[in-house]
């Protein structure tokens, strides 16, 4: 699992050995069963989310109907607005596969930032290839129709489409189950 | 303008006199005239902006019409994707008012940190706001309709509603400007 969060940072940005260190002896690595919940409505999170293994989705609850915002898969990293506000969240998190993290606390965060100065640059780097991507991510929502943004996720993550139920798919693109039907026989022909 | 942006910083984020101080001696303001071009689709961006006043508005060019994705105004940071992954730009930008802004080139931003390694920590705070504030503007947009973008718009940037033309953000909330007229003859009713 070390391994695997070094390598995944390796390719996002320069790591000095030191810095490997600190990360391999100071990361700690969760499990959760599919289903596990990690965070619902109106909780204060405490943790945020490097996903290793599995799929976390971010959802909210509206009029009694779950609003899908994203898939978080091998790679991503998952850091609730209510981790860094202390307000309580406005969206659930949960586990739709057998899923391993490394996960963080402010506490521990806040030590290791104080410990190891260098990891403040690290993080501040990542945080801005982060925020890019999310930045990106918005402008391919806000300027794409849903048929566009199935084929984006096509190109960009083409492995999410198979790992996905087609319902959940759908959700998250903003259509009807049966839209991304037609949508899908018309692009496989 | 120093004061200007130190409070907008000190709203966020507590802020040392140490670092007031590396901020005032180090911060390039720029005046731009209204209709300026920033950062054209292709180019690769050199620039990031925190803006003091006016209005920078980010835009794509879709089979030559243009599709708005943001409007920054006072207090807002711009970190084009470009500028972080050094590729060109997919997007533009440009003032839709006067505008002031503070401006960070890489080559200095990097100078910065190596010598104030305290910099550091407040970008990396501050950075991990923004990140937050972009995922939470993205699920706004994703679980939302267009009137309700509308009501969220009116709630959380009720003077972005006077500052910026009908046409311009109905393209923004992704409506025809007739539809917005009419949600706002409704609203108003």
């Amino acid at each position: 699992m070390k391994d695997e969060l070094l390598n995944f940072l390796k390719q996002q940005i320069p790591i000095s050995e030191e810095l490997e260190q600190i990360i391999a002896e100071n990361t700690l690595f969760k499990q959760f069963k599919k289903g596990t919940v990690l965070l619902r409505e109106g909780e204060v999170s405490k943790e945020c989310y490097f996903v290793l293994k599995g799929c976390i989705k971010r959802y909210y609850m509206l009029d009694g109907d779950e609003k899908i915002t994203g898939f978080f898969t091998e790679g991503q990293v998952i850091t609730p607005a209510s981790y860094t506000d202390r307000l309580p969240s406005k969206f659930y998190l949960s586990c739709i596969e057998a899923t391993i993290a490394s996960v963080t606390d402010p506490e521990t965060e806040a030590l290791l930032y104080q410990k190891y100065p260098s990891l403040v640059s690290l993080s501040r780097e990542l945080g801005e290839k982060l925020m890019v991507s999310i930045s990106n991510e918005f402008d391919d929502w806000v300027r794409f129709n849903p048929e566009e943004r199935y084929l984006l996720l096509l190109k960009n993550r083409p492995e999410l489409l198979q790992r996905i139920p087609q319902y959940q798919l759908a959700n998250y693109i903003g259509i009807q189950p049966q839209s991304l039907s037609r949508i899908r026989k018309r692009l496989y022909k």
